[in-house]
């Protein structure tokens, strides 16, 4: 039985323009750092996926520096300076912030001082969506870029970051967005690539992946496709809370991602649901996809005021552009008769 | 006409396995942290091309922690511990470093305490290989892996530095590979990927492609395939000879990867030898591969005690796989024939 992929936001499978554009790039020979034509060319490709990221992320004129994912964003942009944040955060973030910013139950963030602070776009468990304040230092863009319309000139941040495996893009790539001239001392030294901001020679195959799935990933959410899929997102809500299921859904009443669907069924645990439903033949996850296949409370819930037992008993749906009506209806169906199952055991 | 490449210690071309390996990566749909099937899979790739890059690199036992690439892992194991070396050293070394390693005029460095201390395994302007002492802290092995039979498990040295790109691996990836259990915070935090070193998710694609062309390597190696280049290296140099070249060939009586060649013409720039053999049709370079275009004087040469004359008027010659000996000798006639114009003009 094909099985079906509802874990988007932990990553996404690989757009075809995006393999298009790296098997293309698979023919450069040069290093991006030489002054041969063969250098030039490698270097033509950056420069053409830099322009593509840019424009899709509405940072045209901003400066765009590549990374290995936002995770090395995070430690290059608060690892050269504390910023204050919240429990919501991702764990790249929270490995550097200075945790002190209070989650009201809905979710939301409250910040006190934005010039030294960091707020993420939207949550990547619950997908709740923040509003950034004027002036924030540093928003975590990562889960948000590709399903909602945002634009890095018009949010009023000094920096973004962002990551191509979350938008059909290769995994290991990303960048840090900043308003140009934005100082930001390089973590990692060397050759001076990327305005000396982070040495290294490029990964042009990624890089000319991310350039190219981000440009056709903002093509498909200006011709409207994650609608649909927030459509079918609605449905399989409404289909669970027909079916009697005894959750609670998280941030049901916020302005949420379209794609994602975070609920709690307490006395079944995130992680015996995740894997009693990969034997079913669908894919998702209890909480943000972390190293080394633990599964903990979703920290993103305890913050927002849940109990442990609520935190541990979540799980996260997200469902992608070739999500089908057909699928979410499966995963309810299938959900629901394992849930009653379970309910049967512990009666 | 056919362009000649022969600067493969700045990058080398894609192998074929690397892209055999990489375009099937393209189909991982999961995030290797996840839990489910799909994330498994993606995991099953990245532990493969583990395998592949110790068994290549003869670290079979080692700790094999992948990068994006030498670069960074000068940054994760120095930002974490100060090391001595010496001028010789690449440029993500330099930035660490506490410089104060002398090196001869034969281009070998003196250590005095090798625990905490770095050393090339070899030169990437001049091929110069050098023994590494016992107990050595770190090696940067990333130009001679793959050229050099080498095992990391007889090398006596705490850890080393490789990369994907100088043996026909992508781009932007590589890694720190270590004696089992040696201490080593990450530099990149977060999810805790990588045995907790360097959070992130990994790059899948980029690995599976660094795998694949490790392996390939040392058994074209083992095969001895760089006997044959080392072969054309010593017919270019001599046709130069030959050609009454007034250079200075520089490391010639050493102990030097078979693939490089370095020689100096004094009152000549390297950088207009580099643009005028550009335009002749052949990729060559002057000094290492470095940021936005801009050529130096090679750091290397002078700490070797040439002056900066000579310095600034040296070439790299670096021969592939695929280089041919009419590749090399349509090299020599029309250098030489340049040469031969430049002294006319400075007569």
């Amino acid at each position: 039985m094909k099985r079906i992929y509802l874990d988007h936001n932990a990553t996404t499978p690989l757009r075809s323009e995006a393999k298009v554009a790296m098997i293309a790039a698979m023919e450069a020979v040069g290093n991006p750092s030489s002054v041969h034509a063969e250098g030039r060319a490698a270097k033509a490709i950056i420069e053409r996926a830099r322009q593509q990221v840019a424009s899709a992320f509405g940072a045209d004129g901003a400066d765009v520096v590549f990374t290995s994912g936002s995770t090395e964003g995070a430690a290059l942009v608060m690892g050269a300076r504390q910023l204050h944040g919240a429990a919501v955060e991702h764990d790249a973030i929270r490995a550097w912030s200075i945790e002190d910013l209070s989650v009201d139950t809905a979710g939301k963030v409250q910040v006190s001082d934005p010039e030294i602070s960091t707020m993420q776009l939207a949550n990547s468990e619950t997908g709740i969506i923040q509003v950034l304040p004027e002036g924030l230092a540093l928003t975590d863009a990562t889960q948000a870029f590709g399903k909602l319309p945002v634009a890095f000139n018009w949010m009023g941040t000094t920096a973004a970051l962002i990551s191509a495996h979350k938008l059909g893009g290769p995994k290991g790539v990303g960048a840090v967005v900043m308003k140009r001239g934005t100082d930001l001392p390089a973590q990692i030294k060397g050759g001076g690539q990327e305005m000396g901001r982070r040495s290294g020679t490029e990964n042009v195959i990624g890089i000319a992946g991310f350039g190219a799935a981000a440009e056709a990933a903002v093509r498909d959410l200006e011709a409207g496709v994650w609608k649909k899929v927030e459509q079918f997102r609605n449905i399989l809500e409404l289909a669970l809370v027909e079916g009697e299921s005894k959750s609670i859904f998280i941030g049901k009443d916020m302005r949420r991602l379209p794609n994602t669907l975070c609920f709690a069924t307490p006395g079944w645990k995130g992680e015996t649901q995740v894997m009693q439903m990969d034997l079913a033949g669908f894919a998702i996850s209890a909480g943000s996809a972390c190293s080394s296949g633990k599964v903990r409370a979703s920290a993103v819930l305890t913050a927002m005021g849940y109990s442990e037992e609520v935190a541990q008993s979540a799980i996260r749906i997200s469902l992608g552009p070739e999500t089908t009506e057909e699928d979410v209806l499966r995963f309810a169906e299938t959900w629901l008769h394992k849930e009653k199952k379970h309910r049967a055991r512990m009666a």
